[in-house]
C-alpha cells in the first residue's frame, strides 16, 4: 500500500544530514559539557556551534538563545517566566484567543497565581487584529503573547505590527516561533519580537529540543531550577545530540530556505483547491494566501475528524485533525471556535500538511481517496440525514 | 596517551545496546505518539515498553511514571508541583542541606513563593539522620525531599526511615534516586516513597530524558503547561528516542545489576585505600562504607580542585572537583561545607566515578599520575608553605 505521510504539523522527520551530525555524540563524545576535561569541551564546543547555527537561523545572538527540551517548554518558560520576572510592574497578560496551548494553559496558570488574562480575538480566517491588542494593552499589562503563526490553520499573523505597539507601550512581547521557524524567514530584530520560541521537530530536527530566545536587558525566570547552565536560565545537563541536530537542522533550513518554498506551496495550494472541488460539503479553514508554506486546512461537514482519519489511515495517509498535542483530547479545537465556525463543523477539521519527501502523487492520491470516504461517512452521519430531509423539505 | 575517564557521576557515555534501540526512531519511525495514525501509534507503542521498563526498574507502576527531559526537571518539578499541588494544607517544606540543586534552589523558588524551608543538617559523612528530619516536620509541613544518595561524597541515605517518619505525620516524601536508580536497587514500595526522581544519563542511556515516578492519588501540578502528554502532567511533543534508550537502558540495568556492582565495588575500594596511601594530606569524603559503588570522593589539603582535573586532564585523566552542574560556579561545595569541612579543604575536591568501561589498569594510572602533580601543585601553594613554616615553628 502507498504510504503518504501528510502530517508533518504534528512533526517532521529527522534529515539524514541531522542524524549524521548527532551519531559521534551518542556514541564517543558524550562528555558532559559542563565537565572541565576534554570530554567535556568538546561537548561544550559542540553546543556552542549549535547555538550559533540556532541564531543564525533568528537572526539573533548566540549568547541570548536558551535551549530547552521541547517547544512547549519554551513557551511555557516564556510566559511564565516572562511575566513573573516584571510582576513588580503589573499582573496582567495578554496573548490570542488561538494560541498553542502551552502558551494558553501556561497564560492559566498564572491567573491560578493571581494575574488577569486578556484573550484577543481573531477573524475569520484566524487573524489577530493589532488594533485589538492595542485597545487590551493596560497601565499594568506585563507580557504579550502572540504565535507567529497557526499550526492547525497555517495563518500567519501580523507579527511586526503587534511587536511594534507592544513596544511603543513598553510590554515585553513573545511570539511562539514554532510552526514558522526553520520553515519560513524568521528574524527576530526585523520582527522586533523580545522572546520567541522554536522547536527541533518542526523543521526537520529532533524531538526533545527546543530553544526560547530572550533579547538582551529582557528579565526572565527559570522554570528549571538548578545547575549554571544556559546562563543560569535553564538548569539541566544539555541534551548534547539532540542540540547539534538542532544546529544542523537549522543550517540546513536556513541555506535551503526559498527552495522549501517553492517546493512545498503548490503543493499546498493545488490542495487546497482539489480537496473543495472534489468533495461535497468542504470549506478551506485558515487565510487563503498569509499561510504556511505546506499547510492545507479544511473542515468537512457532517463528518468526525476521528473517523475520517481513521479510515484515511487505512488507506496509508497520515493526516491529523488539529494540533498533535491535544489530539487525544477529543473536544472541538478552541482555534476553528475563536475563527467563528460551529462546534459541529469544528468536529470535521482536516489538517495536511506537506514536507520535503512530498509529491504530486501525493496530492492526487489523496484527491483521490478521500472522496468516497467523505461520502460512505456522510452517508452514516445522522446530522447529514438531518439536513437533506430539511433541504428535501424546503424545495 | 591513555585515555581514562572516571566522571561517570557527570554523565555516563551510551552503552551501544541502547543506541542500538535509538536507531529507529531517528530514522524511520519518526510519528507524534500523539497523533491518530500508524506513524503515531508505533511511536506510542514503543513509548508504552520504556514507560515498563522504567517502571520495572524501580518496582512502580507503569501509568504513574511520568517522562521527563532531565534529572533536573525530575526535581525540579517534583519539588515546585508537588509542593503548590498540596499548598492548601500548608507552605512547609523540608529538605536536606546536601541536596543537588535542582532540588535546593526549587526550594528556594518556593520561598519567594511564600513557602518556609527548613535544611536537615548531615553529619560528618554526609548522614542525614532520621530523628532530624522527625524533628523538622511542622503541622504545615506538605513536602520532605531527602535524596537517596548524595552524587558528590557517594553517601548512600536512610530513606526507608525517612519515609517511614514522614508518611506517620502524613507528609509527601519524595526523593532524588537520580544517583541510585540503575545503579543499586531502587524499589519505590520498599522504600515507600511518594515520588521519585531519575535520570538516563546516569545509567547508560541518553541524555535529555528523565523520569518523575508520582505515587497514585499523589497530587501534582504540572511544571510545563500545554497538552495532554503523560497524563496531562507533563505537555510536549514525547522524545521518543530517548525514551526508547531510556527504557533499555533501565531493561539492562537491572539485569546486570548485580554484576555491575561486583565491578565497580573493588574498584572504588581500591582507589579510596590507595590514594591516601599515595599522597599526603588525602582525606575520603563521605560515607566510608555506606557509598555508591563506583564512587569514590576525596579532599586533597592545600591545593585547589580545578588545577588539579587541569593537570590530570594534560594526562588524559577525566574526573570532577563536585556535581557537574556546578562546576563551572567555581565556589565551594555546599555539600562539602555541611559535612564540616572547611572552605580551604573544600577547594580540593576530588570525585573520581568508575564506570563499566573502567579497569584496574585505571586506578594504577590514577595512582601513579597524581601525586606527582599534587606534590607539584603543593608546592606552589601559598597555603602549604604557610602549613611547613608552623610546622617547623612548632619543632
Amino acid at each position: 500500500m502507498r504510504k503518504v505521510y501528510l502530517d508533518n504539523a504534528a512533526t517532521t522527520p529527522l534529515l539524514p544530514e541531522v542524524r549524521e551530525a548527532m551519531m559521534p555524540f551518542l556514541g564517543e563524545v558524550f562528555g558532559n559539557p559542563s565537565s572541565l576535561h576534554d570530554w567535556g569541551d568538546t561537548a561544550r564546543q559542540a553546543v556552542d556551534v549549535a547555538r550559533s547555527q540556532v541564531a543564525e537561523l533568528i537572526g539573533a545572538n548566540a549568547e541570548e538563545l536558551i535551549f530547552t527540551g521541547s517547544g512547549t517548554e519554551s513557551n511555557s518558560f516564556a510566559i511564565k517566566g516572562l511575566a513573573l520576572a516584571q510582576q513588580s510592574k503589573g499582573k496582567h497578560v495578554v496573548v490570542s484567543a488561538i494560541e498553542h496551548f502551552s502558551v494558553l494553559h501556561s497564560a492559566k496558570t498564572l491567573e491560578k497565581w493571581g494575574f488577569e488574562l486578556t484573550e484577543v480575538p481573531v477573524d475569520k480566517y484566524g487573524l489577530v487584529n493589532p488594533e485589538d491588542v492595542k485597545r487590551s494593552i493596560r497601565k499594568d499589562t506585563v507580557l504579550v503573547s502572540v504565535m507567529h503563526a497557526n499550526g492547525e490553520v497555517g495563518t500567519i499573523e501580523p507579527i511586526k505590527e503587534i511587536a511594534r505597539i507592544a513596544k511603543e507601550n513598553k510590554v515585553v512581547f513573545h511570539t511562539d516561533a514554532i510552526a514558522t521557524a526553520g520553515t519560513i524567514p524568521v528574524d527576530v530584530k526585523e520582527l522586533g519580537v523580545d522572546a520567541l520560541s522554536l522547536a527541533g521537530n518542526q523543521f526537520y530536527g529532533p524531538k526533545g529540543v527546543g530553544a526560547l530566545w530572550v533579547r538582551r536587558g529582557v528579565r526572565i525566570m527559570p522554570l528549571l531550577d538548578g545547575g549554571v547552565q544556559e546562563g543560569g536560565r535553564r538548569a539541566g545537563t544539555e541534551n548534547v545530540p539532540a542540540i547539534v541536530g538542532l544546529g544542523k537542522a537549522a543550517e540546513l533550513a536556513k541555506a535551503n530556505m526559498s527552495a522549501r518554498i517553492k517546493q512545498l506551496t503548490p503543493l499546498r495550494d493545488r490542495l487546497l483547491k482539489e480537496l473543495p472541488a472534489n468533495i461535497e460539503h468542504v470549506m478551506v479553514t485558515g487565510h487563503p494566501q498569509n499561510r504556511l508554506p505546506g499547510h492545507s486546512s479544511f473542515c468537512v461537514e457532517f463528518i468526525e475528524g476521528e473517523s475520517m482519519l481513521m479510515f484515511l489511515n487505512m488507506e496509508g495517509i497520515a493526516v491529523s485533525s488539529g494540533s498533535a498535542c491535544t489530539s487525544r483530547a477529543l473536544k472541538a479545537s478552541h482555534v476553528l471556535i475563536a475563527m467563528g465556525i460551529s462546534h459541529e463543523l469544528a468536529q470535521g477539521s482536516l489538517l495536511c500538511t506537506f514536507g520535503l519527501d512530498s509529491t504530486n502523487e501525493d496530492v492526487d492520491y489523496m484527491v483521490k481517496v478521500l472522496p468516497p470516504i467523505a461520502d460512505r461517512l456522510r452517508q452514516m452521519s445522522p446530522l447529514y440525514s438531518k439536513f437533506i430531509k430539511a433541504s428535501k423539505g424546503g424545495k
